[in-house]
């Protein structure tokens, strides 16, 4: 495409389109291997952590920069897998040790996953940083880290960013002054719905959205998994039924994979109003639907742009009123 | 409005619209005196009933006939209640003994309630009987009861009447065959999640949906309660999420109302085909989101047709695509 302007661009001014500068997409996180049983089977020493997901999932929308760190048994594989996605490694750290474990197991609920071992490994002492050339990234994905972490990585990013967090129950119950103080400094945070009663206290998503919108972020986004998403802003409210599908195998990664779906369009879009963050919310449901189809990145790796359009297109259907 | 057609006219085949034909609307099924403890607090011998909630809810789109029975501690009020809302009492039998008490309990999770105590009491041996005037009814609506009393129902009401059904657990496993002799003769069923899994014996919403659809109905909808609902036939599906709702204080009657509205508005319109299912459900959403918000029949009493649209333009926003 070449058409890369020199000036930066603002978050939301953009025009996208053919010819538009590729605006750039950073995420910081985890790469891991899972072990995971469901009701449908179990996976071993798969491919997994939510940097691996979120980067494959916006991968299907334009270039992916990553932050993170492996052990010295990251197999050259995996490593291929995203490189060959147009995921920059520049900013993957391999560090000697062993990758991230992760073990768990879904039972009757799949929305509730049961983690039955976790072994940070290299993960322990990991510190992110932010290669140079990856520091004018326009839209940031903080994954799932403590906040403190998190905060660390938007330091060393260039104001003015698209700044997205996700977190998780440790962190609300045992750094939540780290996370308070975080929540202003990013522009969206994207949680489940139990973390969102969980950090606001509050009973209903309703509740609990507005609530989080009170504690700094723009836009907050509530993930209720095959229930679908509601979007919380002081402009307008959205609500979303996730696309509908016959069989769920493994939900790992659905959160993430719905993050680099949602991140992935805003960046390709290049802006991120009402009707982008909108679309973006579909895509993220759209590239979640495939995830869970599979265990690992088996179901991602066998789509294409037009497989995620498709089903897009389906979910306009499924949802379009009379 | 005074201009009555003379002739029978198909569902599905009619204008609707100022001057139509007033499409008359029949509800069969319980009217009960209910004790909830929620969360939010207690209600003593309220007023409740499926064909009370379903007959309430349908009431703000036209007139509602009622097939049921009560005891002779009905009380004056609770009559004048329904009379008052134009609802049609001559099929409302009072017979010797106490009206139909439900006890039951909401605890963390607001979508399971958990039944204490039932008597039957005057609903033990009653077997509803149409009155001649309301055997033309061109929409009928089983509430839940015995598959075999509602197939008694069928028998008494002219062909070609759209008739929808609700059932629960107990006839899915305890009356599983006159429940399949039942379900070819009924164009309509809405039941809940858990209901249609156990139906259908399937794990997702989407398989479940479709094989109860090769059980007889055109038209399958499946409750979700705070997540909404989906509509599956043969010729389109349907998601919708549900209203959003800030607090919850009784979900009793929340998907009898939702049936009075999918029915009621479906009755006024005089048709049921695609786009009004859709507009039905949405109407049925919002009707259920306000039943929710008190106990019993509290916040439905309060509210106008014009509160019901207000809600159903604000769905309408929340949920539309960009």
């Amino acid at each position: 495409m070449g058409g890369v302007a020199r000036g930066a661009r603002r978050v939301g001014g953009g025009r996208g389109g053919v010819g538009a500068r590729r605006v750039s997409l950073l995420v910081v996180g985890s790469l891991a291997y899972d072990t995971v049983e469901t009701p449908s089977g179990r996976a071993e020493e798969v491919l997994g952590g939510a940097a691996t997901y979120f980067a494959y999932a916006a991968s299907f929308f334009g270039p992916v920069r990553l932050v993170g760190v492996v052990g010295d048994d990251f197999r050259p594989q995996d490593r291929a897998l995203l490189a060959d996605r147009g995921i920059d490694l520049r900013g993957l750290t391999v560090a000697p040790g062993r990758t991230f474990r992760w073990r768990g197991r879904y039972e009757g609920d799949l929305n509730v996953a049961r983690t039955l071992d976790t072994q940070l490994n290299v993960l322990e002492r990991y510190r992110p940083a932010v290669p140079a050339p990856f520091r004018d990234s326009r839209f940031v994905f903080l994954a799932n880290s403590p906040p403190a972490i998190q905060e660390s990585v938007i330091e060393q990013v260039a104001p003015g960013a698209l700044v997205a967090m996700d977190t998780m129950n440790l962190w609300i119950d045992g750094a939540r002054a780290e996370l308070a103080r975080l929540l202003p400094r990013v522009g969206a945070i994207l949680l489940n719905d139990q973390e969102a009663r969980m950090l606001s206290g509050e009973p209903t998503l309703v509740r609990a959205g507005r609530a989080i919108l009170r504690l700094g972020p723009k836009v907050v986004v509530v993930k209720k998994g095959e229930h679908g998403a509601f979007l919380f802003s002081e402009d307008f409210f959205y609500a979303l039924p996730a696309y509908p599908l016959e069989e769920v195998t493994d939900p790992t990664g659905a959160g993430d994979t719905f993050a680099g779906g949602v991140m992935g369009y805003l960046a390709q879009a290049g802006r991120a109003d009402a009707a982008h963050w909108k679309r973006a919310m579909l895509y993220g449901s759209v590239v979640a639907s495939f995830t869970v189809e599979e265990f690992s990145l088996g179901r991602l790796r066998r789509i294409s742009r037009e497989d995620v359009d498709a089903r897009y297109r389906e979910l306009l259907s499924f949802t379009a009123h009379p």
